[in-house]
């Protein structure tokens, strides 16, 4: 049963856009908090010099990825080349940029919602030809700043939330008070589930169908914390949804009323096991889409650094 | 008429290969020379909280760039979906890792000379399967590091080096001199020969051909101050080549004999003008390859952050 | 200078479009002039049991194929196998369906006119999902019939006309007369304008500047005959167009007026040698287009049996 | 329990290979069945005038096509055109040539054995680049001849054969003699084992552990009738395997020992209603790969013309 009904989605979507104020012209909507001053600030967060991906390698076909992504062979070193005096291995690369397993940010064109895409923009911009405007080149400088990773497994005492579970701001507030972190202005949040630990030892299952996320509700903390950007190991939407006749409401509110990036299928495994060491749970990190004109997204390799 | 010989060249090779020298099961190669002290040396570089990419957009079609990257869309928000409440833009990406516009890094495993990868891999390793050693994998953390971008045509007091001229050691080291600036141990040197300003000025051209770069012997410039990655607005190799009988003798010395990471078709023209800005020329770098497993390089977009 | 203004294009594009009366639910066109006692006559023509391709090898990058078709190895036989026994040699195709160089059909969807298709059916029919009417797939059980091949630079006495010249009525009646021909209804019309030989002879140029077509009069002379499907070596249209804004009159009077699916691109040279031993230009012909559910046309390899 | 021992099988292997006699150039296999005298008689076959496909549409994901065709739109007939006047629908077209659900040819390169593919070509010959001999390209002109379809559920009184169940040649004369009809040399032979029909009503399954076919003995059967190609709605090898530690003993008995041929995954579902009403199980066949330079099969809509 929903959580939420429609018409307390819409005014909870109505809330969050008005807190989205930077002009009808604006394009870049949650990263506007990201100031020169907080990348500078985020960069003292280096103090070890170690960094890790916060990606999964490609993945292979599953009931999670019914249209994987292939790798295939150009050329291999071992034939004869017709260049002088070398031989090269070259491939060639063809994926779907989002999906269910392989680790990509969302694009502000991603999501239509009551007909408009963020700020109003109309979805007629997005045409065959791709996005004229809130393409991911909207973020081709990079997305910089300080990383915090919340980790609801961990202050839950469990390996992993099971597929249909959800993510309260109240689980926000004790994975803070647990790590002794507290998620600031122009953060970059990154919500650990356990998605793809649960993956990894149980192997992959229909996650259209049965996924853990965050509660919609939750969204109003990352809100009044003025979040950046948002990544989760799973893509932050629990299916099924808690919203009577939307699909995707976080997807809905982080990028149609937040203007907020989305990070879907991230990995942080290997970044726990830093952050414990550390005794630390925020570092500096760089996200860098590729820059494909009118792209809705980009398969991307966040990395943080510590 | 080639500057050296390829007897002179293999000395060459064999001198820079003896210089790398990280144990037989090494696959890191130059990049041993990033430490964690350097890394966290680096991440002071930042003191305006800016930062720029160094990579171009996709190119379409041209003369250099015969098998165009393609991006295609698979649904449009303005259309309806199957999906309760929300309608979503998506599409889907195909591109060869390597050639001769899109900026791209090159994997170990991507060159193969005298019957061999670094550090005595068999080109074999490389199969349809791709590499099952010395893919980009080996670089999954990401490549973090104090980027140094020598501008070449500033100090030579022209727009551009024209197709077919080269940069020496000497051209470095008056580079450095007027920019004030030293390269060392772990940096990741940008050496900007202006090839992208002359081709959005004047249009593509056959750059299979004609092509400015670095003079293989320069690469001893790099081994001496221990760079850890090469990265260039051209691919680093001139055309035609200067060495007699091997056509890319500067992705020979350095992925094969040296284990340095190239950065292939990087974009420095918008970096310049925030280093001009600053007046400094060094900045920390984040370079986040794909996680493509048995891949020999992948897209990327570097980014430096002032 | 253009032949026709755009107001006279009208006027025939709606003479033709007259002719073509099949009823407001029709999907089928000129395809229905093929009658099963047409196929079954059509049979006849085999005399001699050969067999000949009317379509080109896929080709490479050029100035008329500025996004080659690619071919990429999923498996090598001579490497190991994960299947007992054996090793299989295995690939992977990526095309696009129309362009300037492979031999192609286009579906009825294919060419939108005054905000039409075929026989009124909206171009909303066609999504990012494909066409729900008028693809390929309406032709899933083949073209089959009689073939007619009219050699112009023949009949001309030249090895090919060159780029922008036109065929006209006259042109196609002096064929006929010159090979003792007469095209009938329920043909497969195969025009040969020289274009595949000039290519092979003179290397390819930018075909979409200057190309070699029919006049868009001479379609008239294919409505009174009731061909079934039109063919050529270039595309059937000229470059520059004749027509006065209406950049290919010929696919326009073609597929939205008269429901006539074109194929472009064919290579008729191994064909002529046949017909010349022979002496006789008509022939059997199957097409035989991939099942392509929602596709705008299909790379064919129609095949001649005399 | 395999039926066939290795040693059992390579005496079988042996003795096929051994009846391909055309000499050690050969390329053509048991395509030099067909003769132009019999693709003249098959001609003949034509009586109605009816064309009939023999594939199936295009299949998504499914337990059965983990790595599904895809078909994205380049174009959209709504949008605003670049072109004068039109707009068009385009598309594009990625897929893998084999698999196990979509039509296709299997060209001769396609299966090794023993460390050599037919007639004794190294595996050596088949590169990153693709095939250089026994490529599809060696069937350009198309594969014409009499199809004889041999419906096996229906002479066993069966909807379909299980999935691991297999056609003898005691099946295939059987079918014959209750069919009326004789295979003979030259001739299409198309065995049905009601695979397709099983997928349409159960849905697709996991067929590479699971799947009907035909007994590896049968194929003296199809060499003794000098058969030029075999077609089947599975793949003609049965999962698992009849034969010890050979995978897929009909494709090496068919392809590399024999030199014929395989079209695997056809559709004869459509082809039956109309050889029930005419009372006839052969018609002229017209198989027309693309013209793939390298190529190691091609995907195909096989028309059958009764």
């Amino acid at each position: 049963m929903p959580d939420l009904s429609g018409a307390d989605f819409d005014v909870l979507y109505q809330r969050l856009r008005g807190q989205a104020q930077w002009g009808t012209t604006d394009r870049r909507g949650a990263l506007n908090h990201i100031t020169p001053g907080r990348v500078a600030a985020a960069a003292s967060e280096v103090r070890l010099g170690r960094t890790v991906t916060l990606a999964a390698p490609l993945a292979s076909s599953g009931p999670d990825n019914p249209e994987p992504a292939a790798r295939h062979m150009k050329h291999l070193p071992s034939e004869p080349s017709e260049v002088a005096g070398v031989s090269f291995a070259a491939d060639q690369l063809t994926m779907n940029i989002h999906g269910d397993v392989d680790s990509h940010i969302d694009a502000l064109c991603h999501v239509s919602y009551h007909g408009s895409l963020y700020n109003g923009v109309s979805p007629d911009a997005v045409t065959s030809q791709g996005a004229s405007e809130l393409s991911i080149e909207d973020a081709h400088d990079g997305i910089v700043g300080r990383g915090v990773l919340l980790d609801i497994p961990r202050v839950r005492g469990v390996q992993w939330l099971e597929p249909g579970d959800h993510v309260t701001a109240a689980d926000l507030a004790a994975a803070e008070a647990a790590q002794q972190v507290r998620v600031g202005p122009g953060d970059l949040l990154f919500v650990r589930v356990g998605h793809r630990l649960r993956r990894n030892q149980l192997g992959p299952w229909d996650v259209a169908r049965s996924r853990a996320g965050l509660h919609p509700q939750a969204m109003e903390y990352l809100a009044e914390r003025q979040v950046a950007v948002l990544g989760s190991d799973s893509n932050s939407d629990t299916a099924p949804s808690l919203v009577e006749g939307v699909a995707f409401p976080v997807h809905v509110l982080a990028i149609t009323a937040m203007g907020m990036y989305l990070l879907d299928y991230l990995q942080f495994d290997d970044l726990i096991s830093h952050c414990e060491a550390a005794g630390r749970w925020s570092f500096l990190t760089v996200i860098a889409p590729l820059r494909l004109p009118g792209g809705t997204g980009s398969p991307v390799n966040p990395i943080a650094i510590l």
